[in-house]
């Protein structure tokens, strides 16, 4: 067991808090003799990097990794592989301007984890959240990268769906569209509508929630544990864990609730390529493993809780007391957690390949 | 690591086949001294028992439990208590009438794990849906007896709260009412309604999926564990663990999505017995520890797979086929979900009241 | 995390009490497909059962096997195999004679676990010693046959080859004669003189220590996983686990402490098969990881802490006492160590065996 | 699961070759508000860093630790605190002289794990062993250092007690003497001996293996977990680990199986201050569990396999070949385990104050 660890054969611990000298993760159980350079992480981290429109943290970290272990350059080929042993990965923080987070040192921003740090520990890193802090997920989205290299036959995206009550029409699902507007949103007319709107909750010192998207194509049928490590737990678990997550479904989701067992049952018919399916309202799982069709899983994130409108909170020493945060922050933290899932939805994978494997060869 | 483990401290691990010799679980972990007698589990498993209304299966179980292990009469007061060493509980199956599944041996039902675990052992037990039956869930209600008793100040009850399309009125909640229905309903004119509509649907031998709250009360502040140990993110791993479940949200949930940063953070103020909320939307959990506040989860059921429609499908040998089950099956699967919710929300909590204590004293 | 349970993917679960209803074990993560009978775990259970010879306890136990869930008859072979399942496995207690321990109840026997057990817990099953019994084993036994179907290509043996200060002269090492006579002695004429030895020690009321070899031939190399799940790391703490063991040493052991680099090192010549070692001083692992030649473990047993002569010690008021110990005892417990020893070497290679594939495929 | 990892509530996952970017490890679990410089880290890697005398490696390390998170400087006291979350803590290699190993690039160094790494991965780190360095060792005393914090009011003193075949006098046993002669031995007068013969050892290229001994004094009865969390089966594992180790024993260890059991029992006396025992046969473990005397154990090292004199082997294209390591290298490694030995039985006890906590509160 380890708080800060996830996956169990292929197995991210994760260190660091926003404001400290670094931040960084160790990736166990990584099979040797993949190709790996700094290069396929960065490319991930850089999707994730705030400051890179209007529309995130204007917290400028280059957020350059570093790999310290783990890889060698292949004695015949020269290409630099793992080893099978431990990578590690380091990211220095840099641009940590901590004088704007010393007006919260004793004040609990509501929304925020400063109070339940405090009330578990009797301490809380204040500067910029610490522990706490969205950056933690860069180390996620650098073991993410490590874990594509894992599952190199499974492709996994994700997008933004929903912003504040507005979703997307899913027949203008565009996968080519995510990388061009700067919400990761597949559909062209919704990302247009989604500039003026989240510009509206920017200025007014607002923020907003997000729904996104993850897909999963090329999973073969087979992956996943029962009972309780089944595929779709594991992806709750890994979903909730990332920072302002308030839900988590798969496939049909909660709308599974409303519908019968003729409309929610996925046919099957043989196909050309064997059993094929005539629907996906399970998001390819059945009994907790994959079915062979794409997985899909959506998760809910919160509004950003540091908001320029002062709210009510209590202080440490217990007397009752306004906040308002003024520091550099997220009008939707929702669009930077777009790669974020991705990420986590790739180190699932690559944890239940290796679990799969382990069991059935 | 175990695929029919869950928990780390409070670790239960789980074994059994719907029409196998008997299923059960091992509860390790469990503090000594605590008083548990068989009369303890058993009056959880009588609330999951099927057979009780026309509304859940017809199967005729009686669950009785036994406790094989981990339990004495304490020497000066006689009671029977823990002792610190597994707790081993066993029900044997009695009523398995395996005819029943003989003609979908080659089938695999829609909806229904038989394709998944074929497809990943190579072999699966049809009898009954054998390790992916929801019989599975009675260990799991057996479980969350014992955990009930390491978790003593804290209450956890259930409710269902949608089926189809039909949610309660939460003004009317009464958790009363609960105990006074057959589908756990705490909204009485609701639990009137789905009499009449979930006959119609039992009847049209269709089924439906539901939705169910969980609450914890008397949860301090502090239990959890950041970042992959995040109490709603063992939450999550442990509801979508239960058969059918397709989605977890804690507090606002999904909702979150489409709330503005100022309606979503919950305020603060300096109450009589010391920091309070003035609202609860977090659902009791903020950065992954609890907040003090009732712990609020829901999950969404799919409706039950069999169904007596047929149903397009394959069987072992590649052949396109139909298929229709005949066999006693719930019309909605979520109502006997209710005391299971209550178990895994349970199991978590007295996990985290150890993991807390080993850290922090 | 789990204290009852030993392996990561080949993960065995214990419970049950000396006295108690039953003990068994479940076995989780076993690979599906392999033929398993319940004569195959009766076949080693049989060989450690007490009572087969006035040198081990008089306690007449059947310690027959019940297989309770994970097997069904294969639908084409019909043959009962494993389906991927966890595999329960029951053995009901049934010869208790707990009266035989009532004077003991409130006194703590040196040796024993009785002071520990109630530090710890505050309680203590003193019937049989309750958890703490060498009957525990018989679940670790009933694995270790499991574990054997999971490597089937290996071959694991134990011998006795130390009772007090007497070793077996390795010469004359033949393991046809381990299952000819009662003390599982490779050496014929050393077993010849431990009847009248074991004798003498036995009608005097005192016990007496014994060392045993386990030898596992068949381990491919690469199997172990460095750092800190070294195969002999995982030997060492599955070794040190049984009851009464109190040292563990791989290849030369402590013996290697007194050699030089020269005489320690397994020199390396090609061989018709492949890389061939020249010696096994290393017993079969470097640097954790296995070499391709005989994995050799062997442990410490101490002796038997129950005998005759009155010892010293203190009741659970305080108060100075003397006890004397009238039960049935093993007066070498390490004889029926052979086949524990055993099964722990088995379990410990089926884990590394799922390890290893997890990881490198 | 994790392979470079260990503990489970004081968790520690290390990560770093021999001559890669750098070494170190995440600590995790560690309680919170515990004081934490570096200067508490530094002062045990000191101990074990080589270069210090002609009798071990000349390798020149600083060996400086650098904290990268889990401390702050406590708001009311100043003084730098653990906040409960990770202490990550880094170890960048300096004096790497990757050259001294370009000529055993491709050949298998007898004793040394460059065969099995390669059979497992199909690649090794050759340079100065890469993973399987004794320097992945710094980490564990680091993390070690940290353990120390956790177990404040234990003791953990370890000591070299033979070198090759010659071993110390323990009634001249002088815990004070192990700082002041480079081999950490407890006997003076053998430590004088030792200088003349470690420097024959040294001149002839060859090497020698040790025993090290460690104890701990303080550990209160009661910590240890049955049946396979027990204390002396985690000291096992934790021993085993270390680079060369070929045996564990605790207390009497493989003595125990010539004594008999009135020799063995540690017998009971109610003494000034509650339970006594009137020898310590058992090493302070009885049943897995802390009996309140000091814990021993004793751990055998293996010569350096490094040696000047020419050994058979094979390359990695399968010739026959002969090699000689003429690199830097410790004459008797077993040396510079002692640090490590402490460190390990630190880490094990931290976890198992943890683990004891958690069920007992």
């Amino acid at each position: 067991m380890s708080h800060n660890s996830f996956g169990h054969l292929f197995r991210v611990t994760t260190f660091g808090e926003s404001h400290g000298v670094a931040i960084g993760c160790v990736v166990d159980g990584c099979p040797p003799l993949l190709p790996l350079g700094v290069e396929d992480i960065q490319r991930d981290l850089d999707r994730r990097r705030p400051g890179q429109s209007r529309f995130t943290t204007q917290r400028q970290e280059p957020d350059q990794v570093k790999i310290l272990s783990g890889v060698m350059a292949h004695p015949e080929s020269g290409i630099q592989v793992t080893t099978g042993t431990p990578v590690a990965l380091l990211i220095e923080n840099t641009d940590q301007r901590s004088k704007d987070y010393s007006d919260i040192k004793d004040k609990y921003r509501p929304g925020h984890a400063d109070f339940t740090y405090e009330a578990k520990y009797g301490i809380r890193d204040h500067r910029g959240g610490g522990r706490s802090s969205a950056r933690e997920t860069a180390s996620r989205v650098a073991a993410g990268a490590v874990a594509r290299k894992v599952i190199s036959g499974v492709t996994v995206r994700a997008a933004l769906v929903a912003m504040g009550p507005h979703r997307i029409d899913r027949d203008k699902w565009d996968w080519d569209e995510v990388a061009r507007n700067p919400f990761f949103c597949p559909d062209k007319d919704k990302a247009a509508f989604f500039e003026g709107y989240l510009d509206g909750v920017r200025k007014s010192g607002s923020s907003i929630g997000a729904v996104i998207e993850v897909v999963a194509e090329g999973v073969p049928a087979g992956w996943g544990a029962p009972i309780y490590g089944k595929l779709d737990s594991d992806l709750a678990a890994a979903l909730m864990s990332i920072n302002a997550v308030k839900g988590v479904e798969i496939g049909e989701g909660f709308n599974a609730a409303a519908l019968s067992g003729e409309q929610n049952a996925d046919e099957m018919r043989m196909g050309n390529n064997g059993p094929a399916f005539l629907s996906n309202h399970a998001g390819g799982i059945l009994g907790g493993i994959s079915t062979g069709q794409p997985v899909v899983a959506r998760f809910a994130v919160k509004p950003t809780s540091s908001i320029l409108s002062p709210r009510r909170t209590i202080d440490r020493a217990g007397a009752d007391t306004d906040i308002l945060t003024k520091g550099r922050h997220d009008p939707c933290v929702g669009i930077r957690a777009v790669p974020v899932g991705e990420a986590m939805m790739a180190c699932v994978l690559a944890d239940h390949l290796l679990r799969h494997r382990a069991q059935v060869g």
